[in-house]
């Protein structure tokens, strides 16, 4: 089959809040096929930034735009999604942006390959299996250690064996205010949940005040501290690494969201002594290259996570990439309260099983479908004007 | 001084072809103070999807716009040019194209700075001398040997005394089609001028396809093999580095033009083996972080060496960024026949002395001017609406 159009949604709620929650609005993606077939995808980025990288006038032999890299092209194969991913690419090798933009067409044309040769993307991507994971409920800290507990009460209700807090004021106060705020998330989950914490960067390049939350948060039983440097930090994420092993401190050190390329994982993977390295499908350019990463971390003993912070096509793109290694065994699972979280492929979704876990489906492509409803209710329109000619505009789904 | 409006100016020519020539277009940027000052700067990077960058509406707390950023923010000093570069990477923190985007900004920057308090760049950064360079013509290759002959010819002519080829035919034929392409290039400059071959990423990660190239070449006196490999390809980078060096073939093995933020040149720097570090201020985030990576390349042996095809804006920026390390001593020089080259700073611009060198002048600032009609001749009118409502409009300069 041909792909014949690619389609850009920009769906947002009303008011964006400014907190570090990334499901207040998304990009989402839809190849189709002369064949009558379509297959969507999400981004984890800046909506009106990437749809200009599917749209943009040509620069030069480096600077095309992904949809002049795609359509008309021939996709029947495994193989031939990885090589029209390159060729996407190699006409944006210059577009920064190219990697955050082509994930979500790179996941819609696994999506539309796994419908048209009725497998589950796991299965063309090489795996054997689909291991069930332990969902972790991604949240943000409240803005005080009350308000945490309260959070952490509300997910131990709702049955998650496991959880991570991020962001809010961690970082921002003392030692002490950092260590309430993470005793509050262990009080409101109880002994036995499994407990991450994100510091959202905020230590910047200062290794003494991760490696003293490191210790503190162990004693706390955090599996792992992620994020406590800037992802360029490699050699203070060494450093850090190193402490935290040679001083036998129990908690994993854990990064990898800011890689935004595959060589930007495999730089944290061999040079920053992670545990764990958390990628993002929506942002590292898709299913195709977050399984390099994938592959690469198990070759390593790293563990790879996901990073997801969208909905649950982004949820279910992430499932597939490491669903067949079995000690892959933790998926990020976003669980605030935006609508777009699982209005957007409503009633389909990746949901726990009676014991708590998640898995990729047997059903073909993804295994989930976009709810044209939420984007007709979600959408903006964008209207892009160049010497008074429309380049672009939105179309109803 | 306070930042009061940062403006836009997307320029082109009529007719964009379809070869790796980057003066076809360009973004260029000013930002205005509340004293009636203005500063300029250009990026190397597809103009639209960074105009998006400046305007975007916000996603969360990650994903704010580089106007945001720094409208209303004081300008005084060098740190404040630091901290307000350090902003926008804050407030852009999940935007990929964040680094090609705010490069204008950050050039602008030091070059309304330099104007408020009458100094040079080059002084501002730490700088204490500005000392003279060798410009190399810097062009693509003809379509045959005799095009390329023709081609370096006229260099010759016109009194270079470096020169380096790219892109073009190179790598697409056999080794034999790539000696006679070099070979042509020889012939046409003469035995005394400096020969540089830009191979344009075209062997991927064959290293043996590279070296073979590497061995031919170094018999024509070239002085470097740029960008054999793809960027990400660093561990290939690492083995040719140390295959040449270890046979002892006399070329030098550059590269670094992919690399869109600090951490990318300093992976590069530290893991493959380069001899020549090329950096683009217009992609790497501006004149701020293209000094850090001078820096380092200083501490670490490998030469510095700018990549400019651009205007003499870029040209400026550039020279600055390593105009008072001595050693540093290449420059790559536009000297393609594109109007935006010359034409957008003229009358002013980065000219040969009668030895044929090029120097950072003392002047304050970057120390050229934009020529408000050659935008005024070139620009692109952009127009963006989301929901109706006009998000940016292309202004006249």
């Amino acid at each position: 089959m041909k792909i014949e159009a690619i389609d850009l949604f920009y769906v947002a709620l009303p008011d964006i809040t400014r907190t570090a929650d990334g499901t207040q609005d998304s990009l989402v993606v839809r190849v189709r096929t002369d064949n009558g077939l379509e297959g969507w995808g999400e981004c984890d980025a800046s909506p009106l930034v990437s749809m200009t990288a599917y749209v943009m006038p040509m620069s030069h032999s480096n600077i095309i735009n992904i949809r002049e890299a795609l359509i008309g092209e021939t996709i029947d194969s495994p193989e031939d999604v990885v090589r029209l991913r390159a060729r996407a690419g190699e006409f944006g090798l210059d577009i920064q942006q190219l990697d955050h933009a082509v994930a979500g067409a790179d996941i819609a044309m696994w999506d539309v390959l796994g419908k048209h040769v009725g497998e589950p993307v796991w299965r063309l991507i090489g795996h054997k299996a689909s291991y069930k994971k332990l969902p972790y409920a991604s949240v943000l800290f409240g803005d005080n250690p009350a308000e945490t507990r309260a959070i952490a009460t509300s997910i131990a209700e709702r049955k998650f064996r496991a959880a991570k807090f991020g962001w809010g004021p961690m970082g921002r106060g003392s030692l002490g205010d950092d260590i309430a705020l993470v005793q509050a998330a262990r009080d409101g989950l109880g002994q036995d949940a499994k407990l991450m914490v994100d510091a959202g960067i905020i230590w910047g390049d200062d290794v003494d005040a991760a490696y003293e939350r490191a210790v503190a948060f162990a004693d706390l039983g955090v599996v792992w501290l992620e994020e406590p440097l800037r992802t360029e930090e490699v050699g203070a994420y060494k450093a850090l690494s190193d402490r935290v092993r040679a001083d036998g401190v129990q908690i994993g050190i854990a990064g990898g969201e800011g890689a935004d390329f595959y060589r930007s994982a495999d730089d944290m993977m061999t040079n920053a002594g992670l545990d764990f390295v958390q990628i993002d499908v929506g942002r590292i350019g898709g299913i195709t290259e977050a399984k390099r990463v994938a592959d690469r971390a198990h070759e390593l003993g790293i563990q790879y996570v996901n990073h997801t912070f969208k909905s649950h096509l982004s949820v279910a793109a992430s499932i597939h990439v490491f669903a067949g290694i079995e000690e892959f065994d933790l998926i990020e699972y976003p669980a605030g309260d935006s609508p777009l979280v699982l209005g957007l492929t409503a009633p389909t979704g990746i949901f726990r099983d009676s014991e708590g876990f998640v898995q990729a489906s047997d059903k073909p492509g993804l295994g989930v479908e976009v709810n044209l409803g939420a984007i007709h209710e979600y959408q903006r329109h964008v209207k892009i004007e160049i010497d008074g000619e429309v380049l672009f505009e939105s179309a109803q789904p």
